[in-house]
């Protein structure tokens, strides 16, 4: 979103007048060229709709009650709505509609179960899938019995069949990841490599966009602490949120 | 920061070593290939040093005690450590160097004073300044008597001198903003159009990078109202700040 410089006076005594009438015109060229020579960006072309989907990292908060595409309330407060913020208001012109059906507490199985209605109803042309925290997390607070390969072969087969239903769209697998703080000890490992393992696998078998959250999150550590990241180790904070959603549009190419 | 799928092997039957052996070499390779092909990314090239200044919302509660490159204390909790954080783990190959001087409550003449010390000494090759919110806020309510007129005249002077001193250094004038919430009522307008003018005025005329925050938050406040974005309509949330670090980096064309 660079101003065209070019396209500015350069002389020294612009008046008042001139210099607002310039800005307005500035912040008009801003959103008004782009029709004209960008119907695409990166990824993404004009009216298409993206999915987010996941537990509740891309959950974060959002207003179950009322789904509406592009509003704050609707797509939560983490990563997704950071991402999709900032991919609207610096896209005007694309139109985009974009939806958030992360749910808390989610597993792979529990996405395959509403995955109609939460999915391929939505028709996107884009989904963004980050699952996989709770299906390790659930498994060693005993709340539930799946191992890292119940979550690969959920995962391949809910994959298999948003291809074979959506077959134009893109997919996007983001990397489960965890910082070393909170409820993360060292109980978590090596189990939980296996499950990122397992979700690149995901997306290298089947074409998918990959968003390596945890080379991320490890690289981070070296500017601030992990519960600068995530308090709790699993839940992002707002810093560790905007840091995703940044490498998320860097990941699918629409920054 | 896109995963070299290309690379990866396309085999159905890959076995759960195979799998972290390559998701082992697409963490290494996310950094390590980087140094052969890049060491340039936009206007930043390697082992530079990048200077953010300001008031209030530049300083974020950063440790002035402690004022290291790099480091989230040292930096703060707003837009330019998000902007700096997503920069340097994106790029660890550049090897930059990236500090913090914004002080709260500064007017352009509180940075002229400390100017030597807190910008020039420091040789930055990219400097980034948002001021003017206080230059008229302090104004508004009866603790300065400096008009535009002032602010126009003392920051002209102050890019001028700093062009003197660092000829070869890039310089990024950040539109002063206001969300209508919180502190910000009608009295302060059409008075702020004018020192945004002034700010344009002041890049224009200098060749100087200039990101638009304004219209940003006049295009955010279509999905979220403006206490989102900033809960006084001055000091922005990780919300506003995390679209601000987008918007930074994506004008200064290293996103």
């Amino acid at each position: 979103m660079d101003i065209p410089l070019s396209k500015l006076p350069r002389r020294r005594l612009l008046s008042a007048t001139a210099i607002a009438s310039v800005a307005a015109s500035i912040s008009k060229d801003l959103h008004a060229e782009k029709p004209k020579k960008s119907k695409t960006k990166g990824t993404i072309s004009k009216r298409q709709t993206i999915l987010f989907q996941g537990d509740s990292i891309t959950d974060a908060g959002r207003d179950k009650k009322n789904q509406v595409p592009n509003l704050q309330k609707s797509l939560g407060r983490g990563y997704a709505w950071m991402a999709a913020s900032n991919l609207l208001i610096a896209n005007p012109e694309l139109s985009l509609n974009v939806h958030n059906r992360g749910i808390s507490g989610n597993k792979v199985h529990q996405l395959s179960a509403r995955w109609d209605k939460d999915c391929i109803d939505l028709k996107p042309d884009l989904v963004s899938i980050l699952i996989g925290v709770n299906d390790i997390w659930h498994g060693l607070n005993g709340r539930y019995d799946g191992t890292v390969e119940t979550y690969e072969n959920d995962y391949l087969k809910l994959i298999d069949r948003t291809r074979k239903a959506l077959p134009n769209s893109k997919l996007v697998v983001c990397e489960p990841f965890v910082l070393k703080c909170g409820a993360v000890n060292d109980k978590w490992f090596p189990e939980f490599d296996k499950y990122r393992a397992s979700a690149l696998k995901v997306a290298t078998f089947n074409n998918c966009i990959f968003v390596p959250f945890q080379s991320m999150f490890d690289e981070a550590v070296k500017y601030a602490p992990p519960n600068h990241w995530a308090g709790d180790g699993v839940h992002p904070s707002f810093h560790g949120s905007s840091l995703m959603a940044h490498f998320w549009l860097n990941s699918v190419n629409i920054s």
